[in-house]
């Protein structure tokens, strides 16, 4: 039989890892909005600015149940709420929301999600985990005293999961370490991934405050490091290395607003918050201790040696298709 | 938006998978019944000589309709038939079915499950692709000219994925290499994947005709090569080695009702249907040209040197978490 909680609730995680890391420095969050039994929208939020993710659900469901199209073109989350409540009516009156994470109940930008599904008329909510952020926090005993039925805990281990750089980043620093593979374990024979999985990296990079790479890789790759293949920003650079000297035509160099270091040590990220390492055997080695978490994108493919050992135990926390590559996110195990 | 139609199906099709191979020599197939929109169930043919995935799917959403428990414990195919047409009324009315492959059509041993689905009253089918075997074909077409709205051709390419293994076993063969290895690579760092991988392995030792093992291996890990982890039976073993001579203490030759071949030659493989090879490098170098599928356990750790390669392009078909392993089935690119 089907746990309909749990599987609805893995749609919206799903939904949630196709951002992961996007969203800084918000967490990513997934929601699905489900009415009478019937499946209504599955949303998650996408990048910080944009509206959350319960938000995009139930504009979605509305329009679902609607099929208004005025609502189409709104993207702007006070737009949103504010449509929402003045035609929904009586629609989400018996529906049910499944969120990742606890929905927000401070005035932030916008009015907190929790009002809207209150307000809306939400009959219960289904959520995997309560929001460790004390400003945020709230939202469901809010929703609770207002007569909702609000179930907590559902696939709560993978809802930790999905957050973790969230709360990393918010206190501290989160680092993560993406690297490309044949199945074999082949990190170096030419272009390993597909250009779609190399397009995640370059939106990545869009995001991120500081790119950690080797020497050796800028002394042979000569890389510029930015993110061309979505046309974003470039991030900072961190070149570890022993030897300080580099070509100046390295295009990475060339790259205007970015601070490059060049450093025999890895002190530098203790700076920025939400960090990406790229790199082979050797960057794997250097900053073991350092890492979080492991992007491992692998190719269908194992046409040359293998070759590379970091001496660790992982968990896979989640796997995706990108084309016909995989990736997987990965922490220490 | 939500494509529901490929949504319920991705969800028939995921559900089918967790049996591919366990059905020979009947076709790994996924159903899943919505009624008004509301998802009731998610079912899976399991084995031959069980009921049929429709079956099982539209048992599943009786119970989750009725909660009339007389319905449970009927396990036997043309009994459920009999129950389900006594006892579900108009219930089915408006509901779709969902199904990776059109329903039989043929009298076998239970009506087929394109009448049971008429009979019920069913509204609307969305099958994934028509079924390829001459006996069984005709489903779509009946249900269509008894008035049900018929759509063909949801995720037609992954349901053509994993009927593969069928339709290879129904003409010739389907031959698939079961490997296990870290993350990076290494094939032979003692036991790699878990007790749950070790399980489905058995599970498919226990419905194959013939394992394919290299003669280094049975010299070195002197295996019994059973299905002890699932009380199952044992298949054929054919050691593909140059050397004949086999100390006859290693368990493999102990076992009862079993043909064990030792030969310099993969040609034994044609007088079977269902063939699973296990190794390392050596075999996969072996058997490049005659394998169609791999099936790939991956494990979450990387300790050992990488050691292996076989000039391979692949394409990954389907991706399975199997507790903290990851289960890959690929095909040659």
């Amino acid at each position: 039989m089907v746990n309909f909680d749990s599987f609805y609730m893995q749609a919206a995680l799903d939904e949630a890892w196709k951002f992961q890391g996007l969203t800084y420095p918000n967490p990513a969050v997934g929601a699905v909005v489900v009415k009478d039994g019937k499946l209504l929208s599955i949303a998650a939020h996408q990048q910080a600015g944009a509206p959350h993710a319960e938000v995009l659900a139930i504009k979605d469901a509305y329009y679902a149940l609607t099929k208004d199209e005025e609502i189409l073109p709104i993207n702007e989350s006070l737009h949103l709420h504010n449509y929402l409540l003045k035609n929904a009516g009586e629609l989400f009156r018996d529906a049910t929301m499944y969120v990742t994470l606890e929905p927000c109940f401070h005035y932030g930008k916008t009015p907190p999600c929790s009002l809207l599904i209150k307000n809306l008329g939400f009959k219960r909510i289904v959520i995997a985990i309560l929001d460790p952020n004390k400003k945020a926090t709230g939202g469901a005993r809010y929703l609770k005293e207002s007569g909702l039925e609000v179930v907590v805990g559902v696939k709560e281990q993978e809802a930790k999961d999905l957050l973790e750089p969230f709360i990393r980043w918010s206190k501290s620093r989160f680092i993560f370490f993406k690297f490309a593979q044949t199945i074999n374990g082949n990190l170096t024979a030419g272009t390993i991934s597909n250009i779609q999985s190399r397009e995640i990296v370059h939106q990545l990079r869009n995001k991120i405050d500081l790119l950690v790479i080797g020497g050796n890789t800028v002394r042979k790759d000569r890389p510029i490091l930015d993110s061309r293949l979505v046309q974003g920003r470039a991030p900072d650079v961190l070149i570890y290395s022993k030897k300080t000297e580099f070509d100046a035509k390295i295009p990475l160099f060339k790259v205007p607003k970015r601070e490059v270091f060049i450093e025999d040590s890895l002190e530098r990220v203790k700076e920025y918050k939400f960090i990406m390492v790229e790199g082979g055997e050797g960057m794997l080695k250097a900053t073991r201790a350092l890492v979080d978490w492991y992007m491992i994108f692998i190719a269908p493919k194992s046409l040359e040696k293998p070759n590379y050992t970091f001496n660790k135990k992982l968990r896979f926390l989640h796997t995706q298709n990108i084309g016909d590559d995989l990736l997987i996110w990965s922490k220490n195990g």
